[in-house]
C-alpha cells in the first residue's frame, strides 16, 4: 500500500495539485479545488491551521491554543479529493515538477501552489534573533505567553528581579501586531497579574511600544492613529515613536538613541520575510525574498506554479500597488489560485487576481478597537470592538472554534477570567 | 523587598504554614486555613492545579489543557493569607523545620503539609520507564496525545508503519485510569481518526488492555466488571486478563506468557509510588514509599508535619483499611489536615480523619459509565454516564472551567468534534 500522493510511481490517472502550506492561502486554494477533477495533496509542517489574526490573544491568555490552531485534517473531512500530510519541505525541483520532504517520499505534481508563508525579519538587529520573541506562528504565541509567565514567577520568587526589568516588555512595531499585543499585554498585567501576584508591584511593570515611524497604524487615518496612541497610553502602554531598536540582550534593549531599557522580554512585531524555501527556487525574488507573480498569481515561465500568501509578491491588478502580507490577501489570493487551477484543468483561461479590500481593523483592548473601510470610513471604540468580535467570529473556521471563542471572550469580558495562565512543559522529567 | 514567605529572616509575627503541592490535597489544606491566623505558603513545581480525574480526556482529545489544568494562583485570589510560589523542593529538614528549593531561598515553617503526590510505579518492568507513557500528570496526558497523533501522522506518510504497529496501543492496568483511557482512545480512533486518516486502515488499529488480575475494576461488583469488559470490547478494545507486561521496547510489548504485541505506544495505568522527596525525609516508609500518618494525619513524632494525598499511607479510622490513592481521599484528607492545623493554632485538639466514601465511578465511553455507591448500589450505562458528567462538572473548580467542559463535551457529543487534535512544539525552530 502506498501513501496517498507520496509515491514516486507513474502519475495517477488524475492530475495532481500539490499545495505547500496550510495557512489561509493554502487552505483557500485547496477548498476552491473541491469540484476539480484532480487529486489535491496539501502538506504542512504542522498538523494544524493557524488563525493568525488571533495569535496575540493566545499570547496574552485571552484565548487558548485550540481556539487558534485547528486540526488541518478536520477542514477537509468533506472534501475527499484532498489528502493532508504533515511534513517539512527540503527542496523544490521546478524542472522535474517534484517536491522533496524531510519525512516522506518526494511528491510530483502537475500544479504547485506555493503557500509556505513567511518568517519574521529582524533586519539584522543585533541579538534580536537570539533574544527576541517573534509573533508569527502558534508556537511563537505560546512561547511568548510562557516566557512572560515564567518571568513573573521568577520575580515572585526573587523580587530583586523586578528592578532588573523581569516584568518589563518592549514591543517593536506600531502595526496591528504590535499594538494588539501591547494593548492585550497591558490588560493582562493590569487586570489579571495584579491579582495573581499581589506581592509584586504590578503598577511598576512597563510595557513599551517602540515604532520607527512618526505614528502608529500608518495605514489608518490620523484620527484613528491619535485615538490608538491615546488609548494605549490610557491602558498603561508607553508609546515611543521615531525610535529604532539597536540591540537586544537577554535583559536589556538598547535603542538607537542610546536609551537602554531594562526588559527581559522583547516582542518583535515589525516585518516579515518569505519562508526560506523561496530562496531555493532559483527564481529572481523581490524584497524580503518574496516570490513575484503574474496577474493570475502564477510564477513567471512556470504557468503550473502559483505563489500566494505571505511568500508572494503580488501586485494588485487595479491599484498597481504591492499587496501587504495580510490574512485577507492570503485567503483571497489562495482562492484565486485554486480557481485558476480549476479553470486550467477544465481547459479554460485563468483570471487575474483583484484584491477586494473589506477594510482593516485592530483591537487595542477591552471595548477599544479601530476600523477603517476600503472607502476610508473610520470607526473606533466600543462599536468597532463589537464589529471586530463579530467579524472574527464569522471567520473562525468551525462552529466549535466559534463556540470556544465565545466562551473565552464572554468569560474574559464578564468575569475577568482567563483560560490558561499556565505553562505546560512536555519535555520535563 | 523580600519575597512573601521565602526569606530566611526571623519568623514573621504570625505562624507560617507551608503547603508542599497544589493538587487536591494541598489545595484542600490551604483552603481550610482561610480563617486561620497564619500565613500560608503553597509551593508547587507547576503553576497549575491538575484536575486528575479528567486527564484521560485531555490525552484523548475530549478536553483541552486549560479545562484540566487551572492556574493555581487563581484559586486563591479571594484568600489573602495564601502566597503561591512555583518552585521545586530539593530537601526537607524536619529538625530545622525548613524546606529547600531549587529556584528560591529556603522557607521555614511552623506547620508543614506534605502533599507532593506520587509518581508512576513501573515495578521494574524492563523498558517501561524509557518507552512507556505514564498517565499521572498534565504533561503525561499531553505527551501521550501528541505521541499518538505523531504515530498516525508517521503512518500516514509511510503506511508500512501500520504493519509495524504504529497505530496500536497497549494500555496496562484494568483500574479506572486504564479502562477510561482505553475506552476513550477507542472512541477517538473509531470516530475521529477514521475521518482524519481516510487512507489508513483505522479498523485494523489495535487497542489492547492488559490486566494482571482476573477482572477489570476489581473494586466494583461483578455485574459492573462484566459490563465494563463487554462494553470495552464492543467499542473495539481487546481485553487481556491474567497477563503481565514483561518488557517494553519502542515498537514492541512483550507479555510474560511470551506473546509479542506490535505497538508503538504503551500507556501505563498500573500503580503509583510516592514522590521521590518522601524517601529523603529520614522516616520509615510504607509500601510504595508512602509516608505513614497518625489518625490526625500528622507524621509520627512530628505533630507539626502532616502528610496527605497520594504521598501518604492513611489508615481509615473506621474501617482500619489503608485508603487508596484517589482524588477524593486526597481532597478530604487535605481538608482535614488544614482543619487540624487551624484547630492547633487555636489551641484546640486535632481530630482524627474519617474518609467519607461518596462512591466510585468510571466512564468507558460515550453513554457508558459505571458507578457504585459506598453502600454497594451499582448503576451502569447512560444513567451512570449522565451522573458522571454532573458530578465532574460540579467538581471543576471554577465557573469558567465548567463552561469550557460543557462546550467541549457538548460538541463532542453532538457534533463528534474534538477540541485540539494538534501538536504544538514550543522547542521548534
Amino acid at each position: 500500500m502506498a501513501a496517498a500522493g507520496t509515491s514516486d510511481d507513474a502519475h495517477a490517472a488524475r492530475p495532481r495539485v500539490l499545495v505547500l502550506g496550510g495557512g489561509f492561502a493554502g487552505v483557500g486554494a485547496a477548498r476552491q479545488l473541491k469540484d476539480a477533477d484532480a487529486d489535491v495533496v496539501l502538506v504542512d509542517k504542522h498538523d494544524y491551521h493557524t488563525f493568525q489574526p488571533l495569535l496575540y490573544q493566545l499570547a496574552t491568555d485571552l484565548l487558548e491554543t485550540a481556539a487558534v490552531g485547528h486540526p488541518l485534517r478536520d477542514l477537509f473531512h468533506e472534501q475527499p479529493n484532498v489528502a493532508v500530510h504533515q511534513a517539512s519541505v527540503t527542496g523544490i525541483d521546478l524542472a522535474k515538477r517534484e517536491v522533496r520532504f524531510a519525512e516522506m517520499a518526494p511528491v510530483s505534481y502537475d500544479y504547485l501552489v506555493l503557500a509556505v508563508g513567511a518568517q519574521v525579519n529582524f533586519f539584522g538587529t543585533e541579538g534580536a534573533a537570539e533574544h527576541g520573541f517573534p509573533m508569527y506562528t502558534l508556537s511563537d504565541a505560546v512561547r511568548l505567553k510562557e516566557h512572560v509567565l515564567q518571568r513573573w514567577e521568577a520575580a515572585d520568587r526573587d523580587p530583586a528581579l523586578v528592578e532588573d526589568g523581569a516584568l518589563n516588555v518592549v514591543v517593536v512595531g506600531g502595526g496591528a501586531t504590535g499594538i494588539e499585543t501591547a494593548g492585550a499585554l497591558a490588560e493582562l498585567y493590569r487586570a489579571e497579574f495584579a491579582k495573581d501576584y499581589p506581592a509584586l508591584p504590578q503598577e511598576d511593570a512597563r510595557i513599551v511600544l517602540v515604532e520607527a515611524g512618526p505614528a502608529l497604524l500608518t495605514m489608518f487615518k490620523s484620527d484613528i492613529r491619535d485615538y490608538t496612541k491615546r488609548t494605549l497610553e490610557k491602558f498603561g502602554v508607553e508609546v515611543v515613536l521615531g525610535e529604532i531598536v539597536a540591540s537586544v540582550g537577554p535583559t536589556r534593549v538598547t535603542l538607537k538613541s542610546g536609551t537602554e531599557l531594562e526588559a527581559h522580554t522583547l516582542v518583535w512585531g515589525a516585518g516579515l520575510q518569505a519562508a526560506p524555501i523561496a530562496a531555493l527556487l532559483g527564481l529572481e525574488l523581490e524584497k524580503g525574498n518574496r516570490v513575484p507573480v503574474e496577474a493570475d498569481l502564477s510564477v513567471a515561465e512556470h504557468p503550473e506554479v502559483f505563489a500566494v500568501g505571505d511568500v508572494a509578491w503580488i501586485t494588485d491588478t487595479k491599484t498597481k500597488q504591492v499587496l501587504p502580507q495580510l490574512g485577507s490577501v492570503a485567503l483571497q489570493a489562495g482562492e484565486r489560485a485554486g480557481e485558476n487551477i480549476a479553470l486550467r484543468l477544465a481547459g479554460k483561461d485563468p483570471e487575474p487576481f483583484a484584491y477586494h479590500d473589506k477594510g482593516t481593523m485592530a483591537t487595542i483592548g477591552r471595548g477599544a478597537a479601530v476600523m477603517q473601510t476600503a472607502r476610508g470610513k473610520t470607526i473606533k471604540g466600543k462599536t468597532a470592538s463589537l464589529a471586530w468580535g463579530t467579524v472574527h467570529l464569522a471567520l473562525l473556521s468551525t462552529g466549535e472554534d466559534r463556540a470556544k471563542a465565545v466562551v473565552d471572550w464572554t468569560w474574559a469580558g464578564f468575569s475577568h477570567e482567563r483560560p490558561g495562565r499556565i505553562t505546560v512543559r512536555t519535555d520535563e522529567e
